[in-house]
């Protein structure tokens, strides 16, 4: 099956229109007709071969959303016309201690939704930025959220899980004080589900103009990490640090700001290392520096269950398939609140 | 109450024989005459000025064990006779939420047994290369081993307790795999105490020669750090790392060896940083690295009396206290094992 997608031939080259083809639905697939597909930072670093390893063609992609239009012979969960979503994994081991636990994230067998490995041709994974694709169920998760919200959940599909996992795993709830670090795709979502798990929420930014966005998310305070006298106001406060910057800078500065225990979660891995912590920061409060990534596929249906419940959904701006050049250049100047998505309706025009 | 001590007048002068004067003992005070100190590595740190804020003149010690001598009147727990010990802790606020919560280690008060505030002349505290310590009965525990293992049961204060605050936080016991990094001073307790608690212990050292010790002290395996390929062999085994190691090192390597879930706590502050640690393999399997430091009165009482069912004490080699610069050159090669303890009924003789 021939449908059409955009993506790139080369990693210096703009993303273009072409054609994928899709596999005929296995037994335990389901077939999705994607409406909309959230664009990630990390299509960016993919689809330019800024991390090693790119495939090409390369069609980025994993904040997708649809409606199913065909189930193969064993799938029970879903039916012909369910709104679903698929994320960031389309395949794994299945029988590893992690598949076995619902942490498909972290099985060392997972398939990423574009450039994992395949039996389908090309031979690697195609993302969401097309019109269909085909997934074994067990990766399809189902959206409870009205279908007129539908773009608006496409994030919730990496954004979403990538920051409400580790909310979950470090258990951040009422009487807990949490900082966000960072108010972009994933910090957005930082904010919210933090605020709708019932924490107090203190957004950390570099920007004092981002202040008044963060409060509307669902911050109760701001801090401005530039500010030296503001961030020492906030010493030891903090139970649980969401760190959503990439970029690589000063870890110290924010571990002053946790108690006694506290961790802070890295969800962003900077192409060149942090600075190196010290090591007197972390032993003197028993504080401690984690990396979570993604979420299993259990708990990204938990979150969307959650989300429909509180009626989260991302900060979007709806771009066509042929503006996606035009997206991934304002992204790395921060120019989007917060997260594109793509109409694929629009792929049909090429 | 004027009493012998050993002690420097300079970061780089030899420590000598002093006379040192100790307070009349208050209310709540027990005046402690010194059997024996284990001399710990921070010792040195701290009596050269390698480490900011040495106040001269400075007498080392904080594994501290000996006899009460006198106890105030307000004094419930200690008589005259009793064996007991002081660690690294002498005072706290006692009144913040770490004191309520019996970890006095993470007051932001807490008084070091040397080189911290008191309105004892001469204003900063005196350590246990003393004859005789007077110190708030909080911070005096009960020793409950044999008399005859009194020497081998000083280092327990600082090294064992430092080892054991860890384990016991993160859970280590039966069915977990515990890696060691190191086996010093710190390292060999870390063995013991983590053998003792019922976990599969496997020492992880740079030096080939010290394979056959770990195993004598309770370790099931020995991995060298140096052999890559030994490494490789462990990669994704550990539930817990315990890193003794300050000198700076290699990161990335041990997380390899971590689980999912698992956490590599640090228990030494190197002077200078670690190289980095890669955020990638933090993200890739949510792992921690922690730190932790000593532990809090009511473990450290635990740990003794847990030392004491399990018939634990370190490995150590006694010296005079006019040996202790000698000791000092040889703790620098890494030629003792695994403590020295000094007789401090030595420093009678000056």
């Amino acid at each position: 099956m021939t449908v059409k997608a955009y993506g790139a031939y080369a990693g210096n080259l703009p993303l273009e229109s072409m054609d994928i083809t899709r596999r005929v639905p296995g037994e335990h697939d389901v077939q999705i007709e994607i409406a909309y597909c959230g664009v990630c930072h990390s299509d960016i670093h993919t689809v330019r071969a800024e991390w090693a390893g790119t495939l090409y063609p390369c069609v980025p992609g994993h904040e997708i959303v649809g409606r199913v239009s065909a189930v193969g012979a064993c799938v029970s969960g879903f039916k012909m016309g369910d709104l679903v979503g698929v994320g960031c994994i389309v395949d794994s081991c299945k029988h590893c201690e992690e598949c076995d636990a619902g942490l498909e994230n972290y099985c060392d067998h997972m398939v990423g939704t574009y450039n994992g490995p395949t039996k389908d041709a090309p031979g690697h994974t195609l993302g969401g930025y097309s019109q269909r694709i085909v997934v074994h169920e067990r990766y399809v998760l189902r959206i409870r959220h009205p279908e007129a919200q539908l773009a608006a959940v496409a994030p919730l599909l990496c954004a979403g899980i990538t920051t409400y996992s580790p909310l979950r795993h470090w258990k951040v709830g009422p009487g807990h004080t949490v900082g966000v670090v960072g108010i972009g795709g994933l910090g957005h979502m930082g904010i919210k589900l933090a605020h709708a798990m019932g924490a107090h929420v203190v957004a950390i930014t570099t920007s004092e103009s981002k202040r008044e966005a963060a409060l509307k998310l669902g911050a109760n305070e701001t801090v401005v990490s530039r500010n030296a006298n503001e961030m020492a106001s906030y010493a030891k406060r903090f139970d649980f640090i969401l760190n959503t910057v990439a970029a690589p800078h000063d870890l110290d500065a924010l571990f002053n700001l946790l108690k006694r225990d506290g961790t802070m979660a890295l969800v962003g891995a900077p192409a060149t290392p942090h600075p190196s912590p010290q090591v007197f920061n972390l032993i003197t409060k028993r504080r401690s520096l984690a990396g979570s990534m993604i979420g299993g596929i259990p708990e990204t249906q938990e979150m969307l269950d959650f989300c429909a419940q509180h009626g989260i959904v991302a900060d979007i701006e709806m771009i066509r398939a042929n503006e996606i050049n035009t997206a991934y250049e304002r992204m790395l100047k921060s120019d989007v609140r917060y997260r594109f998505v793509i109409d694929c309706g629009s792929l049909q025009a090429g």
